[in-house]
């Protein structure tokens, strides 16, 4: 597993609803950022990754759970791992924090599949592979060395 | 300007914020149900219109003036007009009303240009001219022959 | 488990994404429309549910499935049961259908906490649990009576 | 006038559509951000104007005109101006930029009435009417003295 990356927000009046909360489908468009910039952290530019190699990744799965309400104008921490790098799928884990990092507001995952443009499943070149997987499993396979 | 035709929507939890009302850029996903829904009325699936016509209609330019708030679960209606039909460019025209179609919540209009797949602009084919221009037009024109 | 009740839906241009398909955190919203009119179905008004009983069910917990993709204009159906009903806590289970009842695009759930505007836990007023548990178990109830 | 204050945002995945730029009703939401960071800036926090004064800033108009398209992942600045501030009223202008502050994507207004939180319009309170007005036109004000 890599090292999880912070990516902070803030959350919009749009988000919120009439409970006085964050509507709960919101919070995966926050894990949606949170991957998006893990990747960037990691050297992928999703962009790039559907432009250039028509990898798209298409969400199989994904669960939330919620342990505190986010409001509106909070400042808000998603912090996003990859948990795990197979040749046709990825997962992410994301957690939601307050601004100080401390109280964690929600928890959970996602699942993608590796399609090009047409919605065909392929596998996911090796170079990305590579960086989803990040420097801690390069130094992890250094240690492996005999 | 063609007959109005209207399509009835219940307001989504998720279009609420928390003022207890619904978010005002929501409006704007409404409008676009009503314009889908006056096209399909006046015999033009906007679906097949991008896919087999390559045809885009790009929004321009859009307006909205609220009027009375409008609440979770609350049936409405979308009145939409084509307001105007040009070879590169079409108006419509909105009122949101209540259930009994009595009280109006919002009115507004969006202006759209044609472009092909790429963004670039496009003539409006004419079969779609003559659709969007409806049967009132038809009549209109037959009244002017002498 | 009630019977399932089924609520038919139009997929609207906002809620596509540059995929060309549905963006994953919409099913979301489309579950809260299936638990909504289940539960106008089983004579619970959630609205009323809210402002005279103050009751509001906030989400615990959510997960979807994704099994094939939903399109733009796309009519679909929302399948929902009641899986769970307890004094503090109510689990809703859906499916995603295609038009024909046939083909099945996602499945997933939601369980909810009942708490009160405040954010409060607080117990479902047995009214409510009664009607959410449905005419098959009171059914249920009747068979198993000496 | 007071002078435009520039916030930055990054176009999320969810903000686009299947013609592959961003749908139209999300420049609002940015706008909603620009307006928001804007009022940061002059010294007002829009979520205590809401919570401790009961200022709700309700919108009764807007517009956009679309230049250019957005693209997912675009790195983009909302600019954003006080354009008048009435006792009941208040205008917001906005430009929407690319990164480098020079292409032009859309611009558009909003104006909003000032309600308590049951939706009767109410006088916006004097200090938040000198803060709006922003320090320039102090500066005018005081230019003016003999």
């Amino acid at each position: 597993m890599t090292l999880a990356h912070e990516t902070p927000l803030r959350v919009r009046y749009a988000e919120t609803d009439q409970m006085g909360v964050v509507y709960y489908a919101n919070f995966f468009v926050w894990f949606e950022i949170g991957r998006v910039e893990l990747m960037r952290h990691l050297g992928v530019e999703y962009k790039q990754m559907e432009q250039r190699d028509d990898c798209f990744i298409v969400v199989a799965e994904c669960a939330c759970r919620y342990l505190r309400p986010a409001r509106y104008d909070d400042l808000l921490r998603v912090r996003t791992r990859v948990a795990e790098v197979r040749s046709r799928a990825i997962r992410f884990e994301y957690e939601i924090f307050d601004d100080a990092g401390q109280t964690r507001l929600a928890t959970g995952h996602t699942v993608h599949v590796i399609c090009d443009r047409r919605g065909a499943p392929k596998s996911l070149p090796e170079k990305y592979r590579q960086l989803l997987r990040g420097p801690r499993s390069a130094t992890a396979a250094a240690r492996h060395r005999p």
